[in-house]
């Protein structure tokens, strides 16, 4: 509870409120001191609040929430457990404490106070001009100290963070001592920390669930958490003899009471059908113990990460497992997230599938689309915002789709630890007609599998063109795309039915431009940049004297360049598409 | 006045404002309508809208305005003389129909109306959803009807158009039939017309004058306006014999009554010393018979246009004329816009200057800033906004002011017809401090002398960096630069004081990268763009195969290139500064 250092220290505290009348036609803002005393109550049903994560490690702090499309606004849920002299709550655009949009909740040792704040560049915190987080009420329960606040998507408060799809970073802080103000506040000297979410969850129908529906429960057996920042855990499970052809219609996170904070993320893969049988596993996924064949895990069949719920597929498709041609092994990974190193912590959790075998009309299939892991895409170094882009162009789709089309309902957008925002819009006869799945504030370390707003029906002839901003600024030499974890790659795996044979629908660059590229900044730049052909892309980029003129003629000819194309079917055989121009520059969406 | 179809049409009209009550906390407008009785009244007073300029070329929409700093909105007076069915004023990017942001009064013949509203795409009226536009007052005069409103310079609506510091295309409509809505209004579909004004004036206090202030009217003496849109007329005065050096230490406009709407702006010219006598001359400018010497009549002392007020030098200044070593010849130069080709209108109209034998401390000067007139300086055909940057360098300004540094206190931009925004900001130590002026919806057809809300002061080290922004959507060709009509220019003429010998201070690409450019579009096109030395770069420019590769690269050249500086003293000596590397990318102004 909150201390007050007045002569009655066992008292509840009292709030006050700052709320801003908004003046009609004036920039001046009033502000109306109210007076709310903190209720005595029972804490808001679950319901109410939907959308649930810890923010600490230790989960004092836990935010639910729930978003009002109708009203364009969050409302939020925040239970204190051990309240101080105050908190912190906000946004940033990547999770720092500086330039971050906050409500803050102060004491001064005799009264609390609540206001919409800023902190500049510097960590300092003022008062916005305009109050955008409303305090809705204030209760105290048993557990804590419930504080009810709203905030809508878009204020016209500069200051203020915009609330988009895809990823936010939340941030909070604690106050340890009493402040007199606001302003005597700096967010950089206090103990705090960030959380990754997709606050703006969609709004989707819960489809009618068959009455043979039966569950498995994919669940670690009671592995100790190991006393370190990050594990990845693996564990082997097999599905029975005879298994015959299911469809998994949901699935659902499985957490142990108490690891909320500390369970991040959880994959199910299906091994590869190639082989017949897989060894049993229960251990760190990078011990030098785990077997090599676990590599031949990386189907995906179910993904879950902090914050999401379960995931519904729609009432036509359901995602295959068992029968012929699908292996019985499954792999269960689990990101344990530790970084207070708790010892000794037991966990069983997992992912609970929901399947049944009156099978839905469609297979779900999953397509990958943007760039090929490839060095001609390739960032220069000392980028803050560099832009790749990868086409699934009207050629492939021409090809590949069925003339009825089908429907993305899901998207998993993945990069390298470079990426900064990752979108997908769908053209159709040269113009954008759809954005499929946009995160300006994507994180690396947060790839969900998010449902899509709304179904995009894609039909033979759209395009569906991917880019990807990457952030170099730490780095001295150029980043090129590729597998490894200092190597970039621009993906979406887009979840579709009904499934097809197009696996695939990636470009690059067309390698012979990139070589004119190579011969260009040579000579341009009067160096003796080796261009002999057995010096390989990587080595000739690594090479090059970076200055604004190459990296900007890169930049050209990327935009510039034919592409090379890859639409490839399941069985790893491509499609009739190699070479296709570059699509010219779309009007945007919505113009 | 207004008439109505109902049973009494000449009783008064009644108005029916819309308003807005702005929700708390909500995104949702409610609309209280409010019955507001037009009153008959006196006309407000000129002094409380101290800027003026009639909106049509009969003059029959007068618009006055006055602007609240404090409270960031302007306020507006508009006097109707014959008002029909209603009428559109609003604001547009460059003075379009479409995408315009309107205040809107209709009647459908019974009920007047007034309304925020806005023209989509196709010119088609809707109501803003937040209601911006404020109707404060409707006075019937014997002249015609006053309406009183205000907008604020920023709202926060999208639809809405930004007030912002330079050139303003306001544009009008009149409705000429009942209207029943708002939305049955097409605006592309009625009789309306553009003016251009800079709304935003400075708030500058006004020096005092000095007793012995004499005033010299130069106007043109009593000249028939010809009947055709477009006039400049040029009029040869003379100072008296033995003129001693005085200062100009203000000027206003002086425009023959009736003839508001006609005379759209005049600008004074001293003549070149170099010549001891000028002929005398009173007729359009382009006129074959005007003396070939009126050409050497260059050096603006004085300039006018519609909107404008008096030009008051700060008190410490003034601009030397008269005295050995300057011409006693001036030309006064009008441009008469004629658009309804009105015949036999006598104008004696022309500028009142006001100075001094008490001299001031310092002499005011013009420094030219921003690009070289060369064609090394190019824009690509069919560009919607292609930016050139010029510079006034740290090493020229080192060496040519004085220690205690210069101050700018006006400032004109000029482009050539393709220009669209002009802007100098000042840098120290490699940081953007502060803009010297900046006009975002710039216009050649509108190049007025503009106090600067600030004093700025320039101190040796300081650099001076000017942006244009041309618009070569409608040419087929490359744009060069230079002196012709389809040429460009990218200067800025500052007005400061204490008057320097630096009279240029400007720069262009190196020659010798930009041929660099012609050798590699070459190679990487495939192309056999001639490369010999004795074709121009005008041709070399004329013959590139222009693409998005071959633009791009040219704006990264521009951006990387060293420059090449002219630092020029008013005997057209240069200081000893050439060439200069590139200044790096600066960090923006207020960041």
């Amino acid at each position: 509870s909150m201390q007050t250092s007045g002569s009655n220290p066992c008292s509840c505290p009292s709030f006050k409120l700052r709320e801003v009348a908004s003046m009609y036609f004036t920039m001046i803002a009033v502000f109306l001191v109210i007076l709310v005393v903190a209720l005595q109550g029972s804490a808001p049903r679950g319901s109410d609040f939907p959308y649930k994560v810890p923010l600490d490690p230790q989960g004092l702090l836990e935010l639910s929430w729930n978003v009002s499309y109708p009203e364009q606004a969050v409302n939020f849920q925040l239970l204190i457990r051990d309240l101080q002299f105050g908190l912190l709550f906000g946004m940033s655009d990547r999770g720092e404490f500086e330039n971050a949009d906050l409500a803050v909740l102060w004491s001064d040792g005799h009264n609390s106070y609540f206001g919409d704040a800023w902190s500049d560049s510097r960590g300092q915190l003022h008062m916005d001009s305009q109050q955008d987080y409303q305090l809705l009420a204030a209760r105290r329960a048993p557990e804590g100290l419930y504080l009810l606040f709203r905030r809508p998507f878009s204020t016209c408060d500069p200051k203020d963070y915009l609330i988009e799809d895809g990823t936010v970073h939340l941030i909070y802080g604690i106050l340890e001592k009493p402040v007199h103000s606001l302003q005597a506040i700096n967010i950089s000297a206090i103990h705090g920390g960030l959380q990754r979410v997709q606050l703006l969850k969609p709004n989707i129908t819960i489809p009618e669930l068959p009455r043979d529906m039966k569950t498995m429960e994919i669940t670690a057996p009671n592995v100790v958490i190991p006393s370190q920042e990050t594990t990845y855990w693996c564990y082997m499970a097999e599905l029975p003899e005879d298994f015959s052809k299911h469809h998994i219609i949901m699935y659902e996170p499985v957490v142990t009471a108490g690891n909320e904070a500390l369970v991040h993320h959880m994959e199910v893969f299906q091994c590869a059908a190639e082989f017949d049988s897989f060894p049993h596993y229960n251990g760190p996924c990078d011990s030098k113990m785990k077997p090599e064949r676990l590599n031949y895990c990386r189907h995906v069949l179910a993904a879950w990460a902090m914050g999401a719920q379960a995931f519904y597929y729609p009432e036509e498709a359901g995602l295959a497992f068992g029968g012929p041609g699908s292996s019985r092994y499954l792999r269960l990974e689990i990101h344990y997230h530790n970084p207070l190193v708790i010892k000794g912590r037991r966990d069983s959790s997992g992912i609970r599938l929901y399947y049944t075998a009156t099978l839905r009309r469609h297979d779900a299939g999953i397509m990958e689309l943007g760039l090929v892991y490839t060095p001609v895409m390739a960032i220069p170094p000392g980028e803050d915002s560099f832009v790749l882009t990868g086409y699934c162009t009207d050629k492939c789709t021409q090809l590949a789709l069925p003339a009825a089309g089908i429907r993305i309902f899901a998207s998993q957008l993945h990069t390298h630890l470079a990426g900064r925002k990752v979108v997908t819009v769908l053209a159709r006869d040269g113009r954008e007609r759809q954005v499929v799945n946009s995160d300006g504030h994507y994180s690396p370390h947060f790839q969900e599998i998010r449902m899509l707003k709304e179904v995009v029906a894609v039909f033979p002839g759209d395009e569906l063109i991917t880019t990807c901003t990457y952030n170099t600024e730490e780095r001295s030499r150029a980043t090129v795309g590729g597998f490894g974890i200092l190597e970039e790659m621009c993906v979406n795996y887009v979840h579709y039915y009904p499934q097809t044979q197009l696996e695939l629908c990636k470009s690059a660059v067309d390698p012979g431009y990139l070589h004119r590229y190579f011969n260009l900044v040579n000579r341009f730049n009067d160096d003796e940049v080796c261009m002999c052909p057995q010096v390989s892309v990587p080595q000739q980029f690594f090479s090059i004297p970076w200055n604004t003129f190459n990296r900007d003629v890169l930049k050209s000819l990327y935009g510039f360049a034919p592409i090379s194309m890859h639409c490839n079917k399941s069985s790893a055989v491509r499609f009739p598409v190699r070479m296709a121009s570059l699509p010219k520059k779309l009007p945007a969406v919505g113009k």
